[in-house]
This record gives C-alpha cells, structure tokens and sequence, in this order.
C-alpha cells in the first residue's frame, strides 16, 4: 500500500489497533500458543511442504484483518495478472514471467507477437541437447577429453538461485559434472577457483543478460587469458546464458553455444530459466532440472489459485508485513537444520531484500513506512552456538525454521544419548521455537528469559528437486506477495546504480593513472584520492 | 551503562540531544564530509591497519560527549583489569584472558597458583612438537601413511574464528595439511565431508572444553563408527583439544593426543588458544600461528595502552553505540571486499552477537536500551548485486566496509575497461562508501536516493597472519569495549541455556520412542507431539 493507503485503509487502522492489544500480558505468546487447535489452525499443508505459523503473535482477529488487508490491496488479483504476463514491473515497462519458466499447464502466453511458452520450451530443448552431448562425451574439450568441471561466471541472480539449488541437491545426488561460482571481481576469487578446477576438462559458463556486468566481463577476460594460457580454444570451453542480441550473443564470437535468456524474467528470479538450467542440467541432467521444475509449478498453481485463507505463501506474506510493519521487527532470520539448505539464506537475502528494500510505491510516491527487512541467517544447530544467545535475550527478531523430514545420509549411524543425529537435530529444532515462544522466569535476572519472541517452521519431506522446487517457488510467491500488498514495485532494482554510477567515475580516474603514472587524482575529493593514493603506492 | 546510567549519564544526556540536531538538514553526510581535514580528523593509522571514520554521522561535538562516555564508564581501565587477569566475567566468576594467549610482553601472570602464560606457553610448545613430528611424517596414519588433512570437530566458537583464519591465510598460503570443519549435528554435514576426505590420511581433530557438547559428541561416534568401518584405529586418528580433567582429558582414553584449553578463555574468544592454534599450526606451520598471534598482540597493546581519542577498537565501539543507541540503527552489515576473508562476518557476527546480546546489566538490572545489533554480511561486490538495493533505498543500516591493499593474486592479469580486477574492486567500494554518504536527488522518485547512510572503511595492508591477527584482535577488543562502556558482561551466554534444557526434555522422549515403538509421546504438548510424529513417520 502506498502512504495514503497505509494510512487510510481499513484493515491497516485496525491491525494498528489490534497491534497495541497484542503486546498485553495476557497475548504473550505462552498463552497464545496453548489456544485450543492452535496448531491446526495456525498452520497449513502443501503435498510435502507444512507451513506453521502457531507460534506468531497473531489471533483470530488480527489474522481477519490481514486477509482483509490482502483483498483490499487486490494481492490475488495481481499474482494473477503476473502470471498471465501484464505489466506489473511498471517502471521498467514489463511483465514478471518467471512463473512460465516452468508453466506446466499452459500451452502459450502472448507478449505482442511472443510466444512466450514457446519460447521457453525452445531454450530448454537446447539445453536438453547440449547436456546429453556432453554428458555422452559427443562435446569434448579442446585437448580432446570429456568435461568433468563446470564454472559458472556471473553475479547476484546470475548465480545466487543457482548455487542454493545445486548445493541442496547434490547432497543426495552425484553430480555428473561438478559445479563451482566465480562472481566476484576479487582477483583472488578467480585465484582460488583455478586452483580447484582441471583445466584441460573445465567448461565456463558465462551468465550476464546484458553482456556487459562488469564483474563477470572482468572475469570473462580472466579466463580468456587463462585458457591461452593453458593453450586451450575458448571455442570449445566458453558457454554463455545472455539476452537475444546481446554482444555475447554474437554467433561470430567465441564460445561452444548461447543459450537465451528474457527481458522477462528478472535476475533475482531466474533459476528457473537457462540461468539455473544450463548448469543444473550440466551437474544432475536436464531430467533432474525438469523434476525441479515441477515442484516450482506446484506451488505456483497453489499461490494462483488458492484462496487468501489457505494460501501458504500469501499467509507467510501477511506474517512477514504483521511482524515488520505493526510489531516494527527490523530484521528476520531464516535457520534451515539441514546443512545441504546452507545456501537458501543468501538467495532469500537477495531476492527479499533486492525485492522489497524500496523508498516509493508502485504510484511513485516516497513511503515513510517499511517496506522489507533485513534477511540473514545460518544453518541450526550452528547459529544456536552464534548468534541464539541474541535471539533469547538481546532485541527479539522473527525467526523461519526449515525442517527435512527424512535425511539423506541415513546409513550405518552412531546414536549418541540414545538418539540419531538427525533426531538430534530436530529436537533442537523443537526446542528453539518453544523457548523462543514461552521464555522463562527467574530471580537471577541474567538467566531470565522474556520469551514472547516469534518463530514460523517450515517443513519439507525430503531434499528431492521437487521439494526443492517448491521451497524455492515459496520464497518468490511470498515476496511478490508481500510487494503488491505493501504497494510496492518487486521487480526493479534502481537502488543499484547510483554506486555504478560513481564507481564508473572512479574507474576512469583508475584508467587514466594506469595510462600515465603522472597522473594525480587532484580532480577526487581527498578522500576518493586517499584511498587511489594508496591502491597505487600498493601500502599504508 | 546500566539502566540508571544510561538514563542520567552527563554524557548520555547530551548525546540524546545532539542525536537530534544530527538529524538537520545541514548535518547530512553530504554536508559533513565536505568540511575541512574530515578525513584526516575522522580516521586513524596503527601499521597497516587504518580506520576510516569520517563518513559517519558525527562531528566534533558528538566525538567529545562519546570519549567522555568512554572514560565516565572507566572502559579503559576495565580493559587493563581484563588483560591483567581480574574476574571481569562476574557471572561466571572468571577472568577473560584471550589476550594472554598471545601476550609476547609478560613472563608472568598469576591466577592464584597458575601461571597463566606459563601454561599457555606449554600447550604452545607442545603444538609446535606435535605439528612438525606431523609435519616430518614422524607421526602417520595407521595405515602407515604421512596425513594429509584434518577434520576440525568443534561448534560456535570452536570453529568460526579459525575458520576464519585458515580461510584468509590459505590464499596466499599453501596448506600443508588440508583443513575441514565438521560442526553440525546435521547428519548429512557428516555425509558431505566424508566424501571429500581421504580416509587413511585424515586426523580428527575434536574440539570442546567440557567434551560434553552435544553435536561435537555425536559426531564424534559418527567418526569412531566411521574409523572402525575403514579398519583405522582412533588411537593414530584422534587429537583432542579440551580442558584438563574433561572426560577426552582422560589419558586412558583413545587418541594421539590432548592440548589443553583454559577455562579464562572464552570460546568465541578462544582462535589464539589451542582451539586455533593446533588446526592452524597443522595446515601451515606453528612459526606462521606465531605470526598471526604476533599481529593480535600489536593490536592488544594498542587497544590497552592508547589514550582514548586514538584508540582504534574504542572509537570503533564508540560508533557503534552512537549507532545504536542515539541513532537507533538495528543492524550493521560487514562487507569485505576481498573472498579471503568472506568468513570474517560468520565469526565477528557469533562474536558480537553472543557477546552483547544481553537483556541484563553486569549489575543485574534488566535493561531497556539496545545492547549490541544485528551483524550480516557478503563479501563486495558480491553484496552490491544482492542486498545493496536494500542498503540504498530500503531501511538504512551502517555498513562497515574492508579493503585489503594487496591483493594476493597478481601474476598475469587481463585488463578489463583499462583497469585490473583488483583497481574495479577498490573502485566499487570507495564508490559504495559515497554513494551511500551523499544520496542523489531526482525528480523520478524511484531513482531518488536520500543518502545520509553511514559507514566506516578499515583498510588493511595484506593477507599475511600479522594482518589478519590485527584484524582479528581489532574486533575482540571492539566489542569488549562496547560491553564495558554499555555497562553488560561480554562474556557470559546464559541466553543458550533454556534452548539446551527444552532440547533435553524432547531428546528423552526420542530416546524412548526408539526403546519401545509403541511409546506415543502423549505427555508433550500438541505442537511438539505434531513434529515428532512427522519425524517418526518419516513424512508429512
């Protein structure tokens, strides 16, 4: 909702309201919680994803007023209009497709003259080719042997999507062809990467829709000097993901094949397009990417097509904007206990904080209301023994626990304390969420624990694509969601150039010392010159 | 301060006053660090550690009430009384003497009948013996082979800050040993590094002072179960590092052999004690741990013997609480650019976190104001391309940014846009810092920028251990410093407590339900009966 509306609008008045109630004595959350059926009532399922929401600081009422709230910022209908390919990233003047990346059940979506379902299953067919002919050993490098390496170049979304996936599926499944992530410009991370990888058998997949992120052309031109170096033809070891008519995907230009990408789909949200698929399908099989798909498309069909009562991801939506927006939390930890979903929370941080970390709504007006909050997170049991110390007792912030119900390494185990290590692990999972709710009283206030703080659980069957499909679908339904109720645009990122702006500046600065080393920064501020001063004297 | 303090302190009270008029239009950052000398007035050298400060929300007023809140709080002296060994854990009853374990200036310090560097001297030597016997392929595996990796067993601060470490060093430094970290209790973090090891050539290397801790325990019966399963004897493959008198402590027991840690050694405070001392000596050698102890100790005695307007880790704290507390920013996010120290922000955010997360005063009085934030963060300029929309138009945050001046890798670098990879690095972030500073107006308020978004740069020379122990030893005393000036004790963690006792009570039910399938968990509440049905089904 935009200012007026965040300040007018019915449900709002009411849930600020109701916001005052709920920090009574009596509505702390060890009181809540033991409501008869909370649990049944305060939570919902999905095939093989449970969302528990029983111990949020909500009520009967104030859930009313929220799914009133959904309906009167019309959430459904613009999921809906998404879907369908209206122009909902209206200040870039286009639709948010990355649901027809895996769309199932539709046979073609129009843009103009696009057929966009078309389009897509064009891209993917050649993906499906290429894979199996490497797979098969009919595309072998320049020194003549088949590929066992793959490194994929890009940043942000070129590659954060990507990497949560791949680490969460090659813990239960072999790759065929192992992946690594070269993103930043940091030489020292190409530095690592190339001590790790066997050249003669590495493929570099080169993923920018532009062709032109600095970042990933910086270390583009690394590998080009390195495969000469290692005198191997960028012909047969450059693969490149990148919009139609980019300047990377110039058939005349170097490299084995370029796969498309759409002005469609969105960064943040393209793992389910060539982007996550030319390399999923590298390491598991195009089979694998498709299953994946698949559990995307599930829970698509159900944030489409469920109503607001029964809605997973539109009810995670409403408790993320509950708890920033009336119970004024800054900040919200994602904990999977699972190792293999250690990669989730930096892609939930992208795609939530890129998302909805805005200053002005959908209608161009400046919010003075929060749009977002801050994600960060590591896997349980390990941030019990990091930063739990600061969720029990320092300033209270939401926390979304991930339970997997059945591990994958499930051979020959030890018990310790008459228990498996992943029954361990689950009942710390338990146990955090209650003693985050309840607290405890004690005369040592140093060991008093005020309780009353919330916690979500989510919980999927196994760590197969298509449950992990559907975790990943979760998070994007859920963040489209909590943009159109709060008014806001998800799809653009103009908080990203100014830094551009001024770093290009400075590079020029750079360029031009490195062409003259008479040259001398009087042009900067001192500070900007300080710090050239020193990159170029090389110490303090 | 406590409570009392905080409300009546001289210097609280004026600060509260001057957080409003920083808050004028003309106390932008923009308008701020254009006045004269900023840099040089707002930044501090010590060797090749420099601390930029002037793109902070302060002036010379809010400076002066800060280091008067300093010395009103007495923090210096209270850290001299940390470094000299008096009990300023008070709840615990202990010193906190991290310091000691790199303290190259004493022979002596006395803690009733043991001599504190003494000691550590002892486990020191017999690290540096047993290593470099490793190191000789005097000490093999039982199959009569030289070792080649090592498993670290440990959680929290049993392995974040030496991860860390041996993160940052390996760039430049070759392993001789190969270090891995084994922490959660996850079953399949157990199943992930067992693929990557050799076994016949893997030592053990368990990590707990109590040698109870509960995931460190169970993963070890994984290692004995997996020893026995390859026909290796745990008595060539295990080495201990944990307090004397512990039940691994036990001489009988098996294993190579037992390094002491010490009780006036916090964990989280505990890299430069045997915890990191022996995985670091093993992977590079003890002279290149002495090295990085040598640049913690630089640091320490800079920390304890600079008068207050030059401390670096003291100014340091001083913005933080300036932050927090009168600017009320909830969070702070630590982005290096460099990958070599991508790991610094896990342990700086246990480090911090655990330490000032408190709801109580060292005095014991419940405390309202903020103690401590929230600390995340990415390496840049990954972070630029994931959560930086966020840092420019969402919720601001103060952003503490980490340049390295040389950068490791520097053989045969391509140009990209006429500069190097590490030049675009350094020109993103000099960029970031400002951009954030000084905003950009515009009439398309979706490209509008309000700036006055503050931030520190710390600059350090290289990668070698003596920066990255300044680095290390910087943050420590950092945040003791916040704890003493904002009157709480850095270093208990009674907030883990209710988390392990609740864990407890779901364990023994578990253990039950494995003794007799027929046990029905009916005397938890509905909620916890739910989970562990699930869990016992095996699906949702």
């Amino acid at each position: 909702m935009d200012q007026k509306i965040y300040n007018n609008h019915n449900a709002c008045q009411n849930l600020k309201r109701l916001s005052q109630t709920i920090k009574n004595k009596t509505s702390h959350l060890k009181t809540l919680i033991q409501t008869k059926n909370r649990l049944k009532n305060f939570s919902m399922q999905l095939d093989g994803f449970f969302y528990d929401f029983s111990k949020q600081r909500v009520n009967d009422s104030i859930l009313k007023e929220l799914f009133l709230l959904a309906r009167q910022t019309g959430a459904k209908k613009k999921f809906s209009q998404m879907v369908s390919g209206e122009t909902v990233n209206v200040t870039e003047n286009r639709p948010a497709l990355h649901t027809a990346a895996r769309d199932f059940s539709k046979d073609h979506i129009l843009l103009n003259d696009l057929d966009v379902i078309f389009e897509i299953n064009k891209v993917n067919q050649q993906i499906k080719n290429f894979t199996e002919k490497i797979h098969n050993k009919e595309i072998k490098s320049s020194a003549g042997k088949p590929f066992t390496d793959a490194v994929v170049i890009g940043i942000g979304g070129s590659y954060l999507g990507c990497e949560f996936v791949y680490t969460a599926l090659k813990s239960s499944i072999k790759p065929i062809i192992n992946l690594h992530f070269l993103s930043n410009v940091d030489i020292d991370n190409f530095g690592q990467i190339i001590k790790t990888i066997p050249p003669e058998t590495c493929l570099w997949i080169i993923i920018s829709k532009s062709f032109t992120t600095t970042e990933t052309m910086a270390n583009l031109n690394q590998v080009l000097l390195f495969l000469k170096d290692n005198n191997l033809d960028p012909a047969n070891h450059l693969v490149k993901v990148t919009a139609k008519g980019s300047p990377g995907d110039d058939p005349l230009s170097s490299g084995l094949e370029s796969f498309h990408m759409f002005d469609f789909i969105g960064g943040r949200y393209s793992v389910t397009s060539a982007v996550g698929g030319l390399p999923l399908s590298l390491a598991f099989g195009f089979d694998i990417f498709n299953f994946f798909l698949k559990g995307c498309h599930t829970m698509d069909l159900h944030a489409l097509n469920t109503r607001e009562e029964n809605n997973i991801p539109l009810i995670a939506a409403l408790m993320s904007i509950w708890n920033s927006n009336f119970l004024e939390y800054p900040a919200q930890a994602i904990i999977p206990y699972s190792s293999a979903l250690s990669n989730l929370c930096p892609h939930v941080q992208q795609l939530y904080m890129e998302s909805l970390g805005k200053g002005v709504s959908v209608t161009g007006e400046i919010i003075n209301h929060r749009t977002g909050v801050i994600i960060f997170g590591e896997p349980g049991t390990n941030a019990q023994h990091s930063f739990f110390q600061f969720a029990h007792q320092g300033s209270s912030f939401p926390i979304e626990f991930i339970g997997v119900v059945k591990p994958i390494y499930n051979k020959g185990q030890a018990k310790s304390q008459g228990v498996y290590n992943h029954q361990e692990l689950w009942a710390n999972m338990i146990a955090q969420a209650k003693a985050l709710a309840v607290g405890k009283d004690d005369e040592d206030k140093a060991k008093y624990f005020s309780g009353n703080r919330p916690s979500s659980t989510i919980l999927i069957n196994d760590l197969t694509p298509e449950s992990i499909g559907m975790l990943l679908a979760f998070y994007e339904a859920r963040i489209v969601y909590e943009g159109f109720i709060l008014g806001i645009n998800p799809f653009d990122q103009f908080g990203v150039e100014l830094g551009k702006v001024l770093a290009t500046n400075i590079r020029d600065q750079i360029k031009r010392k490195n062409e003259d080393t008479a040259y001398d920064f009087s042009s900067l501020d001192p500070s900007e010159k300080f710090y050239l001063d020193v990159l170029f004297k090389g110490s303090l």
